[in-house]
């Protein structure tokens, strides 16, 4: 398997030096490559189920990245053979009153996943360490406090048995541009887009900053950041699949232990 | 007024050195006394409403202490006056089948108080360092890291504009051995006896030694302990309203400053 560790964000990360159109993941031709995500799709499943099983940890898959970066295709994808049973999707938008009257970790922290559970966010808190940076509602001072406050959460969750995989989904402006276009001339997708697209397209390069400075920051021993190269779709889905799927076998999971009252039990 | 800062939590600190039968801040005669603590619960209310119109902050008062301490009957005195608009109490019982399937921080979290409340937890998140420890749940290593996952998510409130108060109600162990000898033989207050209780009371030393070490370690600047002396019911509430008084006037409370928008506004 090609290196993850290549695409692990560490201390010396610079986002401008990953091609959004790596794709060292992609092998075969295409029909290949669909049957390898259907493959490590089912095999997901199959982890799942061993998750639910055993019933002391749990998994949070972070997706990150900008307008159309593919966060729902990713989902569409790569869970496309988990029940819905066992994987809960939670899509942050722009805070509610309500949420905006509390500290920001609040509405992260009630929906983190229960034990057995996959929970993958569209959006996180990391949209707390992007969109006031770039938007200078924060200054530097509280943009560090933030970073702290969310590698202490980060840190409680692993802690508690959560482990957690942080994805950034890295695609290039002009490929931005294409999937906008698409949209815009698109009747079937135009539901997707949003005037206020091209308002955040016009500040690119503070929001790669702000990528670039939140994830050194926040990449850490316990809950790591891996920046997908996503101008390829399918390598951004093997790409995502795979390190899901080592994860999860580094969890070594396994259904409970025989029951010995259990033993020789006949049901009448 | 008499010293708070004798009953706040430092790193020296003894429980064992802490008299329960104390009560500096009892002066005058019982009526005297309940005119105090009338009045300041009538200044509490006011200091909630300006709590309400500033929309900013919030607070949050932890009560902990062993059964019959008197949490119920400090809400019930010190928040006399206090219209439940304001105030939200939370009583935290053993944690349910769902709440045990996250980290124990996630039910406490859920309910931290909004911009401009008053939150009220009889029990908190501090009976996790308490049961387990007396217990033997959990080791030393784990107690350690859970004081700090406190310490960390305490700290996230008191950044995001949240003045948290802690309180330990300290009574006796005959003071609590006659308190519970009065639920068993007043027939109008067996519904707040449990058996359990007595099966906790047999280890009372062993919870005073998991609180004595639990507040000294999350006694912190941000979110410190005081220990009220609470054999005697009026000093426990006298006590605990002058403490809340004197946080709420430290945060200099104003409603926020004229519109001029409004200025000679005439409604017709």
């Amino acid at each position: 398997m090609p290196s993850l560790k290549k695409y692990r964000v560490d201390s010396h990360f610079q986002l401008a030096k990953v091609n959004p159109s790596d794709s060292p993941f992609l092998e075969g031709d295409q029909a290949a490559q669909l049957e390898e995500i259907d493959a490590l799709a089912i095999e997901l499943d199959e982890m799942q189920n061993l998750l639910h099983a055993e019933g002391r940890r749990k998994v949070l898959l972070v997706l990150q990245g900008m307008d159309t970066s593919g966060k729902d295709g990713t989902v569409r994808w790569v869970f496309s053979r988990t029940s819905p049973l066992g994987v809960r999707v939670t899509a942050f938008k722009a805070p509610s009153e309500d949420e905006r009257a509390r500290d920001y970790l609040w509405r992260c922290h009630a929906v983190v996943p229960r034990n057995g559970e996959i929970a993958v966010w569209n959006r996180s808190h990391y949209e707390d360490v992007l969109v006031p940076v770039v938007e200078a509602w924060i200054d530097k001072a509280e943009t560090r406090r933030r970073y702290a406050q969310i590698n202490d959460f980060e840190r409680l969750l692993v802690e508690t048995g959560t482990v957690i995989v942080k994805c950034m989904l890295h695609i290039g402006k002009d490929e931005q541009r294409e999937r906008l276009q698409a949209r815009v001339d698109t009747p079937g997708k135009q539901w997707k887009f949003s005037m206020g697209d091209l308002e955040v397209r016009t500040k690119w390069e503070a929001y790669q900053r702000a990528y670039d400075q939140a994830l050194r920051a926040t990449s850490t021993e316990h809950a790591p950041w891996y920046v997908i190269p996503a101008n390829n779709k399918r390598h951004r889905n093997l790409m995502i699949a795979r390190l899901l799927m080592k994860t999860l076998r580094q969890m070594k999971l396994e259904t409970p232990p025989a029951d010995p009252a259990l033993r020789g039990m006949i049901i009448k």
